[in-house]
């Protein structure tokens, strides 16, 4: 039985310590610390877990194996570094950090300890769907691949939303899932602005983001915010020989009135349920060897500012990353 | 936390007994007794779960608040009975019992009783897709239903397959499916008997099964279990304003060598493995309002044995329940 | 350049006419003759086609090489045994004749003649969809054929529908597609009675008709002639070794308020257009191997009157045919 | 019945002779040049058409209605100008002149004629499925539109492709389509190379157009010519309230040996076969009212040199067109 500690209990980490209760076995939750003292102890009520004053008390705490951190992203440097001191195991939400400096103190650290214990939550790589899309990448029955056209479309999005949270709220997915997809970094991004909708207020939306690989594969991702129409996710894969995609995964047809329907997942809850609760109980049976480590987590991060800066700009911005450590 | 008592650590049990452990929170085993020695061992190494020389004893147990019962269907009354009788809740894996007699005996019991505790191991009501089809026909939105037609088609079955296995191992399901999904019962079947495939050795393969309900809808089914190309489950009912279907879940497409492709599961575990696992959760959580109890365990006996009797005599066999207890 | 006259010059006349002037090249209408003068008139207006007294002077007109036969179908039996006497190819619309005597009679005067001159308006035959599944049928990649499903579905039927014309009108087509499908003769036909929908009126519908064929491949088809939602025709075969169906020919799939939606159509102008072009196209350019003959016609007849018969009594009717002449 | 000359009789040139004898109802031809005059004398034997010296001749001929241009593109000029000075409608094969400056000489010479004579073989906007597409566009069913993503694969090119081909014999369909699909402008164009297949030699393929439009609308726009698995035409449009695409038009569905399969195209003929039928059709039968004209052939000339251009130089190329004629 893992004792699992979370720090932050807003509607994220109580989403997650609901996956811990209810649908993962063999996994308590002890301890749980929030700035919201209302927040930590609804956790506390479900789960009899102990409240703690801060998060660093969590993770210090003698019945915690393991760390989730939930917290603002302001924050997560902090906790994940001292998870690392500690030498227990964290699963932390994107982002990893909130610059890539800061992920790259993270990688360093955890290079230092000699030993994986950081997973940040891109739950992309856990998805049934991208998984056999891989697959039969990874099994060259398309040949070599030459390019990737993907779309990622919310029907809508919170008030919050500001244009960078375009690319590092949303288009962040597509960017992990791309790197693991084809085992390789990005290397340039350009964004590019379509006629901007009028569902999307003052924020460009949609985007459609040109990534450039190592391998030479070019990837164009449309990043929509305001689709209206529900929740939908593509991805095919031009091969030499071939193309793979992600399937349409209707549940039911309907025919009436002269069309044939089928429902649009209405949010990533219902497309990628399946998804997170994998994600985490994979991570509590122990680290995958293609789970998303702290250098993805940086890696996201550099991809991410180099996007929100040709956002700004309308450029092409090459992209260079640190020497990557051996444990990675 | 529930504690669970297994009996019979088969095959069938094992895989119960690892759902209940790694898939499912709040749930405990902590008995277990097979006829089979070391199954029951293998069971108690996995879970920690006291081995116990018969059904009776671990139905029995003070550590136990609810049963699993997977040992021969020969076994099943007396231990359904027994659990009954306990004042367990208790998960008979299909079938209830192996004749309509035994199957009533136990439905009289958990009546004298008078409180629900018998669900029975019928999981296509636990299935998204089939959900989501009965969502569609209860919203009225296809009018009143008037057919249906239904495919189950297996890759291949084990050699132990005689001809009356065809129903009552294979057809069964889609008999208590038809009768949750329209909530009514099946009043006659007639089996059909197409070109026999060689591909089935002795038993006859393919059958059309027609089964009139008690409402006039009229559903047709076609069973197939040696169909080869992979596991396949149809489903379309015919309403008076339009139709609804099961779809086609295809989690990816492969366009290669002048084709477009995309995976049959290859059988049962692949097809309805998350529906065992919501069956089963839902089970330890507390009766749903529409899981399959005795009474339904009962019709669905009877309705076998008289597609049985279709399929040897080709007549048309019409069916008559007992009246069907208040607690029902 | 085929000389052609038109016996018959209502809707469906009306319509071949304007295939011949406008879809096909090579081809003139010279000749035309209607009950209903004006009717007539307007084909002579539209073509520049010679208005006869009746259909026997279209037949014998000299700048008549061939004859499409488009009146009442009381009327087929004389005129296409005037053709045939007149040595003319001849297009009869469905039915060949209203009896299966009469059909017979039919079959042996081209028997007599020595020559085959006569092609039924089953137009299945040549719809792309139907030609491929046939393909892949005789390709042996499914293996021996073992069942079919099939669906027949109209948004609504004209009021002078009774219950005899389901069969007559509608079924037969999958009468005769069944036959062609296979290469064989069906040998008994049961018509049973879902619900009825209150669409319907007073006319029994849907129907589900399970046929016979002499390989003892089993067929069922469902007859709906008041689905409202729109025209739909399915069919699926079930092989020893996978099966094979007609696809969904989607020209667009939209988006929209939660929902995949792409149209069905409206009725078999727009599903089965294409058909009727190449149906008379090739009819002109000379018979085909696989076009329906007077046999086709005759053996329709008899297996319609058969489900008629059984409509009424709800019994499965066994079918003789005559011996077939070798021309056929 | 109209009189039509043929200029050119070379594998598409002999192609629409065989359309305008075969498929095309009321049109005969009449006249036949080429520079080859096997390939002339062979359509005179299948046709009866007379043979002149050269396609100045056939134009002038007085038995010749209209004109169909299907020589080598260098001489496209000097006979569209022809049959324009001649007052007689010419069909002409793409391009419509070999630079924008040529192409903008007709378009003066039938604006100076003040009527208009000219259609360019452009024949995606006669498909079936793309009319459906614009159909749902206009409806404003999904809103304004914001974006769209086209693909277009070839399975394999000729050897005489250069990299300027892909653009000037492949791209400009999509160049065309699009065009007609918004009813605007192309108001600049980026060519971004992704990895090359080795399926292509030495020219860079895949190819990603970027494309904006007046309306700000963005298009990208894949175009591979060695995809080597079939023929593969993709397009959707994302608008503000859903989105629009292109279905797959499976004739049938075969499913076995694990997985469901259905066809692709395996070359333009089996796609747009139907769609060079209807274009022809409407032609001999007069302008529809959104046929390509001079203009378009114009355009697609002037937006096809910029994507060369940017294809060799890797820079967006801003497009500026002349002043449109009131005539168009």
């Amino acid at each position: 039985m893992t004792r699992v500690g979370v720090v932050g209990a807003g509607m994220i980490g109580r989403d997650h310590v609901r996956r811990l209760t209810s649908v993962i076995s063999r996994v308590t939750v002890t301890a749980v610390a929030d700035v919201d003292a209302g927040a930590a102890a609804l956790v506390a009520a479900s789960t009899g877990a102990a409240v703690h004053p801060d998060g660093l008390a969590v993770i210090a705490a003698a019945d915690v194996d393991a760390v989730v951190v939930c917290s603002w992203g302001d924050t997560h440097e902090e906790y994940v570094l001292a998870a690392i001191a500690a030498g227990k195991p964290v699963f932390c939400e994107k982002p990893l950090a909130t610059s890539p400096q800061a992920c790259l103190r993270i990688v360093e650290a955890e290079a230092a300890r000699g030993t994986r214990l950081v997973q940040v939550g891109y739950m992309r790589r856990y998805d049934a769907a991208y998984r056999a899309l891989k697959k039969v990448l990874d099994s060259g029955a398309i040949g070599a691949p030459l390019m990737m056209h993907c779309a990622h479309r919310n029907a809508a999005v919170p008030d919050f939303y500001r244009p960078e949270n375009i690319i590092t709220d949303t288009a962040v997915h597509e960017i992990d899932m791309v790197r693991w997809m084809f085992g390789t970094e990005i290397t340039a991004v350009r964004v590019l602005r379509p006629r901007a909708s009028r569902n999307a207020g003052a924020i460009p939306d949609p985007l459609l983001l040109v990534l450039e690989l190592a391998n030479e594969v070019l990837v164009d991702v449309e990043i929509s915010v305001n689709a209206r129409y529900g929740y939908d996710i593509r991805g095919e894969i031009l091969g030499e020989n071939g193309t793979a995609a992600l399937g349409d995964q209707n549940p039911i047809t309907v025919r009436r009135a002269g069309h044939l329907t089928s429902p649009v997942p209405a949010d990533w809850r219902e497309r990628f349920g399946p998804a997170y609760d994998v994600e985490l109980r994979e991570w509590v049976a122990g680290h995958m060897p293609d789970a998303p480590g702290a250098w993805d987590g940086y890696a996201a991060s550099v991809v991410s500012d180099a996007a929100v800066q040709s956002l700004r700009t309308g450029e092409r911005v090459p992209i260079t990353l640190a020497a990557r450590p051996k444990l990675h």
